[in-house]
C-alpha cells in the first residue's frame, strides 16, 4: 500500500510514528525490551506472520533501534531502549482502560524494588503532569511554524 | 485487510494498540488534544484522506476517546485525554532522535509556566525511570500467565 507519509508534518510525534507506527512494530520493541532476541521466539510470542515480522525487524534495524548481529539475533540499541516511555505510557493506558481483570503485568523499579507506578512529572517543578496541565509553543525546530504553532484548546 | 488481532495477547500494550494503533489514529488524538474538533480542520492539518479520517474518528468515538456531538464536532473525553503520556513519550523520542533542527514544539507546564521537560519517575521513590531500570512481573490480570510472565533480560 503506498502510504501517505507523515513526514510533511513538522511534528516529532509524526516523525516517531514514521519509525515505530507500523502495525506490530511497538510489540516487536516490547519483545526486544523483554530481552527476546531471536526471530523465532519473537514470532512465537507475537503470533505474527513471518514476512511481516521480517519487514518490521528490518525497518527497526534500519533506523537503528535494533542491531542485527548477523547470527539471527536482534539486540536493543540505546535508541531503541529510549522507547521505554512510549511502551510504559501505552501499558498504563491499557491497564486503566482495557484491562477488566486488572493489569497483566506490573512494572517494578529495580532501584527501589517497589511497584514503579510510573508517572510523568514536570522536570522543572516536579508536579505530576495530569491531562490538561500542558500547552505547547513553537520550539527551535519550528521553522516557518505553520504546523508548529497550533491554537491552544479553547 | 483482515488484520490478525492483537487481542489474543494478555498485554495492556497490545490492547491499547488495538484501540489507537491504526495508522493516523494517534495523530488524530494529537489534533484533539490541541483543541481541534471539526472534521475539516483535522483533515487539513493531517493531510489525510477523508475516508480514512472518517474511519479513525469513528473508531476513536466507538471506544470512547472522542465524543461526537452530533453537530460535526469531536470532543476529547477523559479516556482520550488519558492518552497524553503516550503522545508526550512519542514526541520526546522524536525530539531526541528525529528532529535534526531541534524540537518543533516545546511542552509548557501550565502550573509553573516553565518548559515541562517531562520525565517518567517512580511513583514510589521518585527516581527518574531511565531505560534499564525497570523489570516486569505478573499482575492481578495475568491469568494463566503464559504471556504475562516473560523472562527478564539476560
Amino acid at each position: 500500500v503506498p502510504y501517505r507519509p507523515f513526514s510533511g508534518q513538522n511534528c516529532s510525534i509524526a516523525r516517531a510514528l514514521e519509525v515505530v507506527g507500523e502495525r506490530w512494530s511497538l510489540l516487536v520493541m516490547r519483545e526486544a525490551m523483554l530481552g527476546r532476541r531471536r526471530f523465532g521466539e519473537i514470532r512465537e510470542q507475537l503470533g505474527v506472520a513471518p514476512n511481516i515480522l521480517s519487514d518490521r525487524l528490518g525497518t527497526l534495524a534500519e533506523h537503528g533501534l535494533l542491531r542485527h548481529d548477523g547470527h539471527g539475533e536482534y539486540r536493543l540499541t540505546a535508541k531503541g531502549a529510549d522507547l521505554q516511555p512510549v511502551l510504559i505510557a501505552l501499558m498504563r493506558w491499557g491497564d486503566r482502560h482495557a484491562a477488566p481483570a486488572g493489569p497483566p503485568r506490573i512494572v517494578v523499579h529495580v532501584g527501589c524494588g517497589q511497584d514503579a507506578d510510573p508517572e510523568y512529572r514536570c522536570g522543572h517543578c516536579g508536579d505530576v503532569l495530569a491531562p490538561g496541565t500542558l500547552e505547547v509553543r513553537p520550539g527551535p525546530g519550528a521553522g516557518d511554524g505553520r504546523r508548529a504553532e497550533p491554537p491552544q484548546p479553547s
